[in-house]
C-alpha cells in the first residue's frame, strides 16, 4: 500500500503489519483462514480436499489455486497444521516428541519458504509399556494450544472427540502424555457395516436420556466387545425404541474413553474441543460423572496457529540457523 | 427293509431303529449330517445356503431339495438347530430362558412335523444391569451340550469363538450365564473397512510371538478403543513388522475378551468350540494366561443334537400334550 500525502509526494513507506494465512489440512478437509495483525478471523473458506485428494507432488498447486489470491501480498505469512505435514502429505514434518509445549513445537516447524511459509509438527509420545507404544496427532496440537490460551490454563485435561478421539494432559504448558482412541470411526463402522446397522434407524434424532443409559451401562465391568451386542438385543427384546439405538450405541463407546480414564475434578474443567453436535454428547456424558467441561471450536484453531505463528516466525528459523 | 427266511415266508418285520438327519442351519451355511442309531456320522453335506440366502416361505423346498433323499426312508427323523429357529427362519422357536439344561431344551422343542422334524429353540439370558440386558444364543446350545457330553464334564467355561463369540457358564449340567463378544464382527471390519487396513498386509501368516504381545498387551489398564490404534502406530515407527500386524490386532482383541472374564483354573479346563484356526488362538492366549483348555470342533454339533433327539422325541412332543 503506498500513501500519499495532499502534495503528491510519495511519503517513506511503512512496513505494514504481518498477516496471516492460517490452514488446517486435514485428512479429508481443507480449511483455511485470513487473520489480521491482531489475530482476527477476517475470512475462512474450506472445501472438501484433504490430502487423501490431492496427487503425489500437488500440494503446491492447490495451495495456489485455493490461497494464492491471499498469499498475493507481500505482507502476508502462512502456517500449516494438520496432516498436509505428514508422509503422505506436502513435506514430512517428523512429529516433536512429548513432553511439547509450545516452544518446541515453534522449533520444529518445517519451512517450505523461510520466514515465510511453514508447517507445524506433529507431537508424539511412547507409552510405558514392552514395546513402548507410540501415540501421535497432528493437526490437534495447535487446537490444543489455542483453547489453553482462549481458556488462560495452563494445566488440563483435554479432549478433542472425533473419528480418533484425542485425550490429552497438558501441565505447565506443556503436553505430557496423550492417548488416541478410535472411536468415531469404530462408530461408523458399526452402524454403517455390522449386524448392528440392521437394528439402527438411519438419522434418527438424539436422545439424549438414552444416550445417558449407554453411558452408564459402558461403565460397569466388564468388556466394550461384549455391551455392543445390547445394540441388537435389546431392540430384539424391544427394551429400547429403534430410533433411540444409535444415541445407547453412541454412548457405550463414548462412555469407554471415559471409563479408563482418571479425571479429578479438582483439576478444573475438563477443555472439550470440537464440533458443537460432539461436545455436546462429551459435555452430557461428563456432567452424567459430575465432571464439569467447557468447549471450544475452530477458533481454537486460529487462536493456536495465531499465538505458534506470532511467537514463531520472527525467531531465526531452525533450519536455516 | 423286509427280511425273507430261506423258506420265502415273510417274517414280522422288525421295527427299524431310528437314523437321523440332523442340520445345523446358521446364518450363512446349512450343514447337515446322517447319523445312525448309535450316533456314528455317516455322511456330512454342507451348502453355502444359510437363512439369508433362503426366501420367505422357502425353508421347505430348500430341505427337500438337499435332504430329501435322506428323510425318503421312514425310519428317519429330523433335529434342526440354529438360525432356521429365529424369526428370519423357519419357524420361530422361541429362546429358552436361562437357567436352562437339557431338559428344558428338549421340553421346548418347535415340530415342524410331530414326533418327525423339530427346530432346537435358542437360549436367552438376562443380565442384572438396569435395562436386564438380553444376551440371545441360537445353533451354541447344541454345541455346549455335545462338547460336554464328549469331554464328560457338568461344569465348566466353555467359549465359543467366531463372528459374534460366547462365553458361557455351565453348573449342574445347565447353561446359568453366557456373553456374546462382537470380536470376529469387529476383527473383520477393522481389517477391512478402518484406517488399520491400509496397515495389514492381506493373507499373511499367524504369528503366534506378536499375537500374544497383542494379548499381553490388552490386559494392561485402559480400553481396547486406545489400544486399537497401536496397530497404525506401530507399524509407523516400524516398532513390529507389517506382516505380524493382523496377530496382533488378532492378539487386542481376543485379549479384551479374556480381560473381562474371571477365570478360575480350579474349575476345569476352558472348553473351547470351534475351527481349528481359531480354537487354537484361544488355546494360545489362554496358556499364556496359564489356564487350561480344551477343543471340540463339528462333532459337539452332532453330538449335542443326538443327546437330544434320543432324549426328547420319545418323550410327549410338548405342542401335542
Amino acid at each position: 500500500m503506498t500513501v500519499r500525502l495532499w502534495d503528491g509526494a510519495a511519503a517513506p513507506q511503512p512496513h505494514p503489519p504481518t498477516e496471516w494465512v492460517m490452514l488446517d489440512w486435514g485428512t479429508s478437509a481443507l480449511r483455511g483462514a485470513l487473520l489480521n495483525a491482531q489475530g482476527q478471523v477476517l475470512q475462512e473458506r474450506s472445501f472438501a480436499q484433504g490430502i487423501l485428494s490431492v496427487p503425489t507432488g500437488g500440494f503446491a498447486t492447490v495451495f495456489a489455486e485455493r490461497f494464492g489470491d491471499w498469499m498475493a501480498e507481500p505482507h502476508r505469512r502462512c502456517l500449516i497444521s494438520g496432516m498436509a505435514g505428514s508422509r503422505q502429505g506436502w513435506q514430512e514434518a517428523p512429529y516433536c516428541p512429548c513432553p511439547a509445549g509450545f516452544t518446541e513445537l515453534g522449533q520444529h516447524l518445517l519451512w517450505l519458504e523461510p520466514g515465510r511459509i511453514a508447517l507445524v509438527p506433529g507431537l508424539s509420545c511412547m507409552a510405558a509399556d514392552a514395546l513402548q507404544t507410540p501415540d501421535v496427532m497432528r493437526g490437534e496440537e495447535v487446537q490444543i494450544f489455542g483453547a489453553l490460551q482462549l481458556a488462560q490454563r495452563h494445566s488440563a485435561t483435554l479432549v478433542l472427540p472425533g473419528t480418533h478421539s484425542k485425550w490429552v494432559q497438558v501441565a505447565q504448558g506443556r503436553v505430557t502424555d496423550f492417548k488416541t482412541y478410535m472411536t468415531g470411526e469404530v462408530y461408523g463402522l458399526l452402524s454403517q457395516h455390522s449386524i448392528l446397522a440392521k437394528t439402527l434407524v438411519p438419522n434418527a434424532a438424539f436422545d439424549s436420556a438414552v444416550f445417558l443409559q449407554g453411558i452408564a451401562h459402558s461403565q460397569q465391568a466388564g468388556s466394550v466387545l461384549h455391551q455392543l451386542f445390547a445394540v441388537r438385543t435389546l431392540a430384539l427384546f424391544e427394551r429400547v425404541p429403534a430410533e433411540a439405538l444409535a444415541s445407547y450405541l453412541s454412548g457405550l463407546l463414548i462412555g469407554e474413553e471415559l471409563r479408563s480414564q482418571a479425571i479429578a475434578n479438582t483439576a478444573g474443567p475438563v477443555i472439550l474441543i470440537g464440533s458443537d453436535a460432539l461436545t455436546l454428547r462429551y459435555t452430557l456424558a461428563l456432567q452424567h460423572l459430575r465432571i464439569d467441561s467447557q468447549s471450544w471450536g475452530a477458533e481454537a484453531t486460529w487462536a493456536g496457529l495465531f499465538a505458534l505463528a506470532t511467537a514463531s516466525f520472527d525467531a531465526p528459523p531452525k533450519d536455516l540457523a
